[in-house]
């Protein structure tokens, strides 16, 4: 254990700091019990008050311009950037000793060939990129809390991989029979001036977008092969719908036998009983009930008739899906209780 | 020919006049060059101005309680009554020789036993089950064109059905891989006092119901195993979403061999290329192209690497999915063109 | 009557069709009996197709960038352009003897110091100015029809002065005692990329803005006070809402005497009894009831202890608002009926 | 100091728990240090999962019907009741010893007439209405920390009496000049089924209601004379808008004097600089900065030509509007520190 981890109060610095993700960070953090936010950083608005972005925000703090890591004192560093800022930063800050938790995608893929055809642009990390620790805490703890360096997942990529990865561990859906609708709000997209994202477009709306080249595609699959030591492949179609905040996945898939819907639950309740975030209700679930939670819900149903299982998967894509995750991330990181600062 | 076909003006009558889809019915009606609203009923609000409940409506017309069909003079009856209220109904309307265009589900099928499974209740029309066609016009216009009494299809069957009739006809996918995931707005659960479909429980939420189960399953099945002479079996997952209007169907199916996006393109121009209410757009379709029009978008994508399709296929649910579908019909029934009074 | 005037068919040029408002006026354009659009003008998207950006055109048609006056043959000429620019554009267009219908806000105000503090520009037009006509038809119909260059007004203009103007003519409110609150749509702010107007921002919120200083204040007191021949003074805060359509108007003006509201009633009967696009209402108006129609919908309430009249105005702020009342403007100054192509 | 008052733990029950103030009740109770709930009484959903209704909840709680104030145990009793219901239980429960914080209406105003005639029905708890004590705590502390029985005030009237009251009693303004427009999201008219409230009527409207017979408009005048002591007279308009949460209410008054915005910005600090919960941002409010947040933030901009001050105060109607003020009601009668569980 690093000498600062037996501080009591451990100080963090936030980059993209005036995004929707970068302010669920700041929230999260003030009501941390073993956190201080020390820097929030955004470089199109320092210098504006933190208030003036983020509603829930006292009047007093200021977002400021990002210079050098040596100017750094804080332990961890949450990267809530666009794809492709936070591999120029991280590099800086790991070499100074920082704990990094990388909000964005630029660490997930650790197959650079496979970086590029998505994010339709180079990974030029270096050799920090093999050192980077997948966060997924339901599946990868041990790693986690042993890392100094995290990639946290994906929204959509969480909400799908928490969903399939028991049941494929299990053997009993096929791997190559996966078809996953799923849908977001807007807040997914970031906060920024564009005509797609304005109300007047989304309101009344419902639009698919990125049919079969999302870059969660990748990080979908190299997850769950890894997790269940075979080849996954995954059908996927994301849809912009008008709410602000939740991802909601559909996702269907053959049985690779005659499981009946308590072999389903039983499979559930063998990975997640002891996951503090993971729920599995016993009704279909709503988006509303994890608003605002670092909850994921997970429901299944089998169509014997089909053969096939309906997986629902809901989850708060700037909660579970970005910032409660990171923090959840850094709580192992850290050595505190996982849930800490999240329930 | 019957008589009355020859007149100018035909009269209407509207039953379940105070629901959405009598509401959109009556609103198309009055803007309607060959027809002529009578009569406007509404059981539970007899007596109460029809500007009460529909916000588009003039001040004057009231609605009234049906007693008997031998004091309707109306030509052409629509019923846009809740399920099992029709086929009360229907058999005195036709026995005295009126058009009868039913919008509710209780003549879609042929098969009672499959009804009452997935209705709930016992088919009770009699013989004039046997003679309801099916309105869906862009697969059954000659049939409609010979018909007095026409069951109106499904909202999301309407949807789903013109995406996959014309690949299932060529022979293009396989007729047991279809998963279907649809969207629905709140006005295609009909207006009514409840909880579940209040503003404070849809807005900011996302819920699947009916999973496996949902009545326009059996519909489909049927309707697509009639039109391509093989038995169809589907997935169909339907979610209640935050917008008013609008059906947003996401298909994916197999491919049945090496078929490009151009022969898919091929497949729906063949068939559809010369009908007015079928669109085939070259970008991703959106609810808000089709609100308050008669049009169905269809696109298709195909997945080269999963040997797969994505359809999406998208109309408001109470025009093309009910009351322009309707009128369709009826334009089809009486001899006057098809798209009069949709345009 | 000027020449071209006896032509079934007119021509018109867009400019600014890329908004909101452009938009709208093609949609109406597109079913006017005795128009035909020629052009549709706009710089941004030049080459653009305009089903790119509204959803209800068809494939066909494409937005170009206006080079010269001298290009344009069509006989109408409808500026939805953002404040400042149609000042540039007007005077040639009028020179070259074309009827010009400008939707921006450059011509409603003949004070140019007012002009010019409430837009914070100057106004440049030159002579043009005198020459234009407020475009209110319900008020200003004979100057109308003589005109050639009208001025249509404001949104939020349009729905308080309609619901003023007769009490302030009869002499039953006190001028100097009017209290306006009033909530506008998304799309009243202009089709643009802007984070204050992005879905995450705006559902789920109110605020009020331009408190005291909006530019429709100078317009509505001094369009009252030409109307009324006495000085009126209002107190207007404007707010924004999450919805994409509509103006919701609450008024609170001191009655000058002890009038009923039958007495109220009786002046808006006798003002606007014979207006073809403003009904009265027997209870509270609701947008959705305006909705996508040019109507705009006025009802009163008389607070006898108080000595106060409350009057709601509501309206389409893209139809009666903006493109549908430039449609009645222009359908006046061609000689068509006032409310071709428009019930 | 009554003995249970030194419990560390109070236990709290809640009546009416399955609606919208009932489920927030619930849900700040459960993070509340120094509380327990116990009983969660709801008449019509007797012996449902609590889960069932409230999506924060999880699956274990079940609600229960009430049968005898005999068989409660708890010290403090939450009555969310709809008007009307709660004088029929809460004289047995003080009759009990119990604390009483009731969130109805029943026991606001002490003149039984003004009640009668607003609310629609008698006001019968007999000789408890007395010694009821109004629970503003920004106004009123003192008195209740000396009460067992509070009636927590309305949300309309928070908003109104905390934007008002300073400018009142320092003298700033007529009290017969003020004018309020108000909008509420739609948790404000309760869980219930009814049209009015369903998505598909609410969703891309605004409609005012109740025009000057609202029930708050005595509570506000009643509360605004006792605080200022001087007769209040308003006029008050309340607008249903598609929110689900939140309160904006923006109040025109008459200055009487040549007071400028420091001055009216001075009346504020003094009176609220030492209040937890009130917020007296330097921008214009907006709903999203306390939705589900125990602040209400405070406002105002003089116009100096009008002589007139604009005042907005937003807050949510479900906490500083309902079970947040009941539970900052309860801190202070059971001696908590006010913002305990509230921040």
């Amino acid at each position: 254990m690093l000498p600062f981890l037996t501080m009591k109060q451990m100080r963090t610095a936030v980059f993209g700091a005036s995004g929707y993700a970068g302010g669920e960070l700041m929230r999260l953090l003030a009501r941390h019990p073993s956190m201080q936010l020390e820097r929030a950083f955004a470089k199109s608005l320092a210098g504006a008050a933190v208030s003036s972005v983020h509603a829930w925000s006292d009047e007093g703090a200021v977002f400021e311009e990002f210079s050098s890591a040596d100017e750094i004192e804080a332990e961890v560093c949450f990267l809530a950037l666009p794809h492709g800022e936070s591999m120029e930063i991280a590099p800086a800050l790991l070499d100074r000793g920082k704990i990094v938790i990388d909000l964005g995608g630029d660490h997930r893929l650790k197959d650079r060939a496979l970086f590029e055809k998505f994010y339709n642009k180079p990974q030029t990390s270096g050799a920090i990129l093999d050192e980077a620790v997948y966060g997924l805490p339901e599946w990868n703890a041990d790693a986690i809390r042993a890392a100094r360096f995290v990639a946290n997942p994906g929204c959509y990529a969480t909400s799908v991989i928490l969903a399939l990865a028991p049941l494929l561990v299990e053997g009993m859906i096929e791997p190559d029979s996966i078809i996953i609708n799923a849908m977001s709000g807007v807040s997914g997209a970031g906060r920024k001036a564009s005509i797609e994202y304005s109300f007047a477009e989304v309101n009344e709306n419902v639009k698919a977008y990125r049919i079969g080249d999302h870059q969660h595609i990748p990080e979908i699959e190299t997850v769950l092969r890894e997790i269940s030591e075979q080849e996954v492949k995954i059908t996927f179609t994301p849809h912009l719908i008008p709410v602000t905040r939740g991802i909601y996945s559909t996702i269907c898939a053959e049985l690779s036998g005659a499981f009946s819907e308590s072999d389903v639950q039983a499979a559930f309740q063998k990975h997640y009983s002891n996951k503090p975030f993971v729920r599995l209700p016993t009704s279909i679930p709503e988006i509303r009930r994890v608003t605002n939670t670092n909850f994921a819900d997970i429901y299944a149903r089998v169509l014997p008739e089909r053969n096939q299982v309906i997986i629902i998967s809901t989850l708060d894509n700037l909660v579970k899906g970005a910032a409660g995750q990171a923090i959840q991330n850094m709580n192992l990181v850290c050595g505190f209780p996982e849930t800490e600062g999240l329930l």
